[in-house]
């Protein structure tokens, strides 16, 4: 060993005792005929004081930053102590060192704050890596790892090594594939999950399982999407919504506990898809904050259950509302002396394309009770006033007021709202809030192909009491138009997302577990018989041979630890990561191939 | 919850309560008006009574093998108790059951001596997997993982993921290769081990790595190989060879202690690469047993250090052994009255082609001190004695010997020796012996390419005393004959291998970590300079910025779990393993992909 001691653990009661040390060189400071060194490792950093020999050594040999340095000397307490530093009341009188390895000049500062751009470290992501802001997202990353393992084992759960050479089956995303040498013109492909491989356990008798694992998308890379991903993959037998809910929500609050000490000891709230959209316009709201979407205008085909929050209805006269199909507002707490410059630049906000609306109208409910808004010209003042109190606004508040077709001015209004609360500071890094949403659709509907699709995946159970419904009823649509008053459109699916703060940490589902009903889900989804027996012949297989009731669920590790560690990026939280691109800048990958290896393979590249 | 316990919860002490249980139909025994039924999940089994009422619906719908079932009733004392269970004390009195889901008849036995063979229990898989045999393996790998995770943790390791789409850089093994749909043309490839990645952590500072990681190698199958396979990673720096032995060796203990009960207490062995091949012929000796081989006569390039065990040299006369290059002996304690037709089968045993001698040669040294060889023309007692003498052998031996060529024979004497410990129940399943192998050669000379090889990796250090020799000579080599002179081959590795009973379980190295070294052994391997800098320019440049010293090993896991769980296979410690073709016979993997697959990776399938 070339330590004795971390450059972390030296204490002012270690005064007088020898040590050594290795690490690196973080900074150097000369103070005439001295010289203190910072040394650095993976624990902390230790001050050491050369003296005038080692000074003079220094000279013919100079030290440079992250150069390597194993350093021999006595603990002693330091005359100025830097109380930021755990090892701060003392230093190391250094009686000896070797350079262990040099370093050149690093192309950024190995600090907090560091002066390198996005592309540079990347490229030199090894020393990215020795930054204190980046070793502690990996700590936290490690210590979410560590802890959901050991409530999932204490949980009696077990994990199980599923195969990543497997069988293509695209539905959804596109499958990465990788070509089989020793079965010519055949490919395996790399999980998207392993969702199908789990049922399998559990159709062994497992019933319960879990692994931390890669999977892999070939998806058009949004930003912050990374072609390679982590999952916690979880599925249990004999369970039902109720037990999975109470079994993942434990989950997250021993990780709060563990990792955060947070005690998450109140309730995680439950919210079905329908309220979730209706008050929220999103299927995962951000519940740290209120801002309630008030619906004063929407078509008769969403939300069929629902009541407008305007029991008169929205009055007539202003044309912009007149015309639209749905209209709905929210309260912004104490914005009501927003400027006329302020009003406009969030006009300009929502017209950006990103969001799309043609405008944004507003009512400023002042704190002396009095209303003004961007549209008095075609209300009168009691109008104003029930919308007001449809927002359920108080003295003080901005009410903002989006109009349009239904869809996309939901989703504007989501964004309003999340972007209101990000200015109001209500959307803090350190406040946690799960939700549970519930009774999402089973299908959606496919304008391309004139189809349905599975909302969550093809496994997905219906809720029991929609069962009959998939059942009997043929899924064809007749047109676009009447898709909404097909059957399946109602039929509910018995899924579950978690959402924290506003993100998709997991979601998960009861799944189908008789062999007819799968069959019928594959027929809804457009697949043949033939398809169905070809691309999940294995699984229809086990279904005949005893399969249990089962569900599951998988939470994405990345963002889980990201939004832990009060950021909006995983790509922070992964030592590697890949660019928007898919590429590894650093190795230079994806790069060609030798030719000897194409033809290994029997692949011909196309003329490019 | 589909039940209140598990089928393995209940005892004596239950009896009385309501209990409702889920789980697979094991057994139907039916008894007049009565029927018992065995119901069997992961805890264990557990027996039903169905009174009369029960026995009658049965009648109407009959239960089956494999059937999912529910049951509630009450848990009662057995009138005939059965030992071998758990719970075998108790049965519970059914008031109802519901049947969760029908099975057909499983093509084979869910029971430990299963009628299937392997084809049928590969494709079955998921059937395969409920057998009790099966499950307690999967459950010994997951005690493995854990236990190893556990112990490296309070070491302080540090798991930390290393991606799967990495760069092609092909050097021994060929890689699984990926073709990106982003980067047109371009490839990546899985990793053969997550090596230069681990390597770029310590020079990122986290000085104690670890991972269970999946790892991909494209080689012709051999028996018990599969592509893709799992290893305990580790990875630390500033330490020396004798750290890391004693933390690994500490791993492997732990292993012992918490998965087997056993406290592997004594120190573990050690020998030299060049001890074990003049030993055993092999560097992964099985130290079991004894038998060590007797050099009675070997050319001089080989072990330049040693001396035969026949201080005066091989009596002449016997042109076998004239003739051959190297002779080699072991003494096989109590066989010395094996009959004529046992020595013959020997014989021909050494004769098959996988062994490849021309004969075999023997004393039998009688428990009353006579002596008889199948070479007594040729040699006198006293001769005969000596041999025996050299070869350590007591009154009662049969002393077997080989004549041949150095390699061939050698490597002939270590199985013959390995047979011969098999057929004595030398190699008890449930005894251990770890040993750790040292000091193997840096290099290996490849008559195909005429240049050296790295045996263990190309980032292998050599020992700190042959780095001069490195450094200071060219690797060129004159000729095939002439390589044995060249100063490479006598270059030590700092590289170690952990065997247990005669497998290799982990193997790793102390790295090279100075640029210059590094360069120098790309250039020895044959690499230029052009193509270091493409395939490993990443590496090279993390080395300019501070590499501390560093090493580290990895653990076969599939093969440790297999040697823990007493089996030679690995396969049946995989929960979906691939057969020697690399196919999933369950998935029907690898296949063919659709055409669009193909042209949006911009791939064209050679004409088959």
């Amino acid at each position: 060993m070339y330590r004795t001691h971390t450059c972390g653990a030296l204490r002012l009661q270690d005064s007088g005792i020898q040590t050594t040390l290795a690490g690196w060189v973080q900074t150097i400071r000369k103070f005439g005929a001295i010289t203190f060194v910072d040394l650095r490792d993976r624990y902390g950093i230790t001050q050491l004081l050369l003296g005038e020999a080692l000074t003079k050594q220094l000279e013919e040999n100079p030290l440079g930053r992250e150069f390597v340095l194993q350093v021999t000397g006595t603990v002693q307490e330091r005359s100025s102590k830097n109380p930021a530093l755990a090892t701060g009341d003392i230093e190391v009188n250094a009686t000896s060192y070797t350079v262990l390895n040099k370093s050149a000049t690093p192309p950024f500062t190995i600090q907090d704050d560091t002066d390198g751009g996005d592309d540079i470290r990347m490229k030199y992501r090894y020393l990215d890596l020795r930054r204190n802001a980046v070793k502690k997202n990996l700590e936290l990353r490690y210590a979410v790892n560590r802890a959901a393992r050991n409530y999932l084992h204490g949980q009696g759960f077990m994990d199980i090594e599923t195969p990543f050479l497997i069988k293509s089956t695209p539905e959804g995303a596109r499958d990465f594939v990788v070509p089989s040498r020793m079965n010519e013109g055949q490919f395996y492909a790399l999980p998207q999950s392993p969702q199908t491989f789990k049922q399998l356990l559990m159709v062994s008798g497992y019933d319960r399982y879990y692994q931390i694992v890669k999977c892999f998308r070939d998806e058009d890379l949004r930003a912050d999407r990374q072609p390679e991903f982590t999952q916690i993959d979880c599925e249990m037998s004999f369970v039902e919504q109720e037990d999975i809910l109470e079994m993942f929500e434990g989950l997250i609050k021993y990780i709060f506990e563990e990792v955060k000490g947070i005690a998450y000891t109140e309730k995680v709230e439950r919210m079905s898809w329908e309220d979730a959209m209706w008050q929220y316009g999103n299927d995962k709201p951000d519940i740290r904050f209120g801002m309630k979407i008030a619906n004063l205008k929407f078509p008769g085909y969403a939300f069929p259950s629902k009541q407008p929050d305007l029991a008169e209805g929205l009055p007539q006269g202003f044309k912009v509302f007149d015309d639209a199909e749905t209209v709905v507002a929210i309260s912004v707490p104490g914005c009501s002396e927003y400027s006329r410059k302020q009003t406009d630049e969030l006009t300009d906000w929502v017209k950006r394309p990103q969001i799309g609306m043609k405008g944004l109208a507003f009512i400023k409910y002042a704190a002396d009770g009095t209303v003004k808004s961007s549209f008095d010209k075609f209300y009168n003042e009691a109008q104003l006033k029930s919308i007001l109190n449809a927002a359920a606004a108080s003295p003080g508040d901005l009410v903002l007021i989006l109009a349009g077709t239904e869809e996309r001015t939901r989703k504007a209004m989501s964004e309003l709202r999340l972007e209101m609360g990000k200015r109001l500071g209500l959307r803090k890094d350190n406040e946690f809030k799960l939700l549970w949403v519930l009774d999402f659709p089973l299908f959606e509907y496919s304008e391309e192909d004139n189809r349905w699709v599975a909302r969550h995946h093809p496994f997905t159970s219906p809720k029991p009491s929609d069962i009959d419904i998939m059942i009997s009823t043929s899924p064809e649509i007749k047109d676009a138009a009447s898709y909404l008053a097909h059957p399946y459109a109602s039929i509910k699916a018995n899924a579950y997302d978690m959402v924290l703060n506003g993100n998709e940490i997991g979601g998960g589902s009861i799944r189908i577990f008789q062999r007819s009903l799968q069959e019928k889900m594959f027929t809804a989804l457009g697949m043949s018989h033939d398809e169905a027996l070809h691309k999940f012949g294995f699984l229809l297989g086990a279904f005949e041979y005893g399969a249990p009731p089962h569900g599951g669920i998988a939470f994405g590790f990345d963002r889980l630890c990201a939004i832990l560690g009060g950021s909006e990026s995983i790509r922070d939280f992964i030592a590697f990561p890949k660019n928007n691109s898919g590429r590894d800048v650093m190795l230079d990958a994806p790069s060609s191939i030798d030719v000897k290896q194409l033809e290994e393979l029997s692949l011909i590249l196309k003329d490019q």
